[in-house]
């Protein structure tokens, strides 16, 4: 995803009337191309303001600080994350199949969502510090439940693999943060157009997420196929 | 480890004359306590220069700023983690035994070796981005440089537990990096004084990181009961 430049010298543009919401859509898409891509902490959010041509008064409409829209991008990535994880869980009987597809789809990412797993993974610490406005500081909740709606979701999963005999026994909150610890360190390297296809490092990390579970690591190869091929 | 309060209203204490290097120390010490227990983002480095009883041009002679610090932190913490994981490398002749007394190792901690490592899981993204003035560019590329080495080695490592087919063949760097992540989650949620004493988590944790290199989870047992009656 390349900045759009549609305020450079040579270039002219109508911008036809935004919709409600739009705008903030646009600013969150524009903070996640820069946090993602340059980082949190060197990024100025009078950048993403010029990148989206809005004045601060505007955008402090949408948002008060930098930090709130990180709060905002970190709970938008987890809805997105839980509501995938809740639906491919609903969408099997079998306990090993619905493992195996919430393994691969999180894998089954564009460059967006890359970005965005980049900015959660780095800025997961920024959670824990309360806030001083009150804005902010729903925001910064907000996240922080979500973080811990995933980690209750997939303990509760791993939970019901080993009450069913699918799954060797072990403490399930110590697994589900082992196995999304695993996950979220790629996201620590693994860049858009990096010289690794997705596809590998899918391949790769699923492998040794089943390990990690005491599973066989060619149980997904099958599916992996699949998303290869798409 | 308390903060000291040896400058509160009411006690008196006649302060040695410090050695070269003495402050540095001091100024390096609480700073991993404040970094680690509140977070590096919420501290400011004047509380660091407060609770040190230093000025801010004393201060400046050590560190240029709070991130310089930080990078020292971070650059210090590896070098300790690589003396270890070389010595012990070094000192046994099977591999597997290495392999065993390494991960075991990595959890025999004093409380100020976890909140360094919490700081430098929780700011590894700030190696990335270069500084401003020379003094802070030096310190952040040493940090990202040792950063490097340990992936290396570990990789190093890994590779020739392959060759002499004590570990199943893959990919040693991405295996050094997953090790090395699942490793690194630890310290985004452990904490001294938490409710889970850490020979437990070294116990479900390496554990894990057996399965995820393909080996027998139950390798470390034997290694595992000394560390925890230690």
């Amino acid at each position: 995803m390349a900045h759009e430049h549609d305020g450079r010298p040579g270039t002219r543009r109508i911008t036809p009337r935004a919709e409600p919401g739009a705008k903030k859509e646009r600013i969150i898409r524009v903070a996640v191309d820069f946090f993602g891509r340059d980082g949190y902490e060197p990024t100025r959010w009078a950048d993403v303001a010029a990148e989206v041509h809005i004045g601060s008064t505007a955008l402090y409409h949408y948002f008060e600080s930098k930090q709130h829209c990180l709060f905002e991008i970190m709970s938008r990535t987890l809805d997105e994350v839980l509501e995938r994880f809740d639906r491919i869980v609903a969408s099997h009987d079998d306990w090993t199949a619905a493992l195996v597809d919430a393994l691969v789809a999180s894998f089954d990412l564009t460059d967006e969502d890359v970005l965005k797993l980049r900015v959660l993974t780095a800025q997961h610490g920024r959670v824990a510090t309360p806030r001083p406005t009150p804005r902010e500081e729903a925001a910064r909740q907000r996240a922080r439940g979500r973080k811990r709606e995933l980690e209750l979701g997939w303990a509760a999963f791993l939970a019901r693999g080993m009450e069913e005999g699918a799954l060797p026994q072990s403490d399930p909150k110590l697994l589900a943060r082992a196995l999304l610890g695993l996950y979220n360190s790629v996201w620590t390297w693994y860049r858009p157009g990096g010289t690794l296809p997705l596809p590998e490092v899918a391949r790769f990390y699923v492998g040794r997420q089943l390990a990690l579970l005491g599973l066989d690591p060619a149980l997904a190869d099958a599916r992996l196929e699949t998303f290869a091929r798409a």
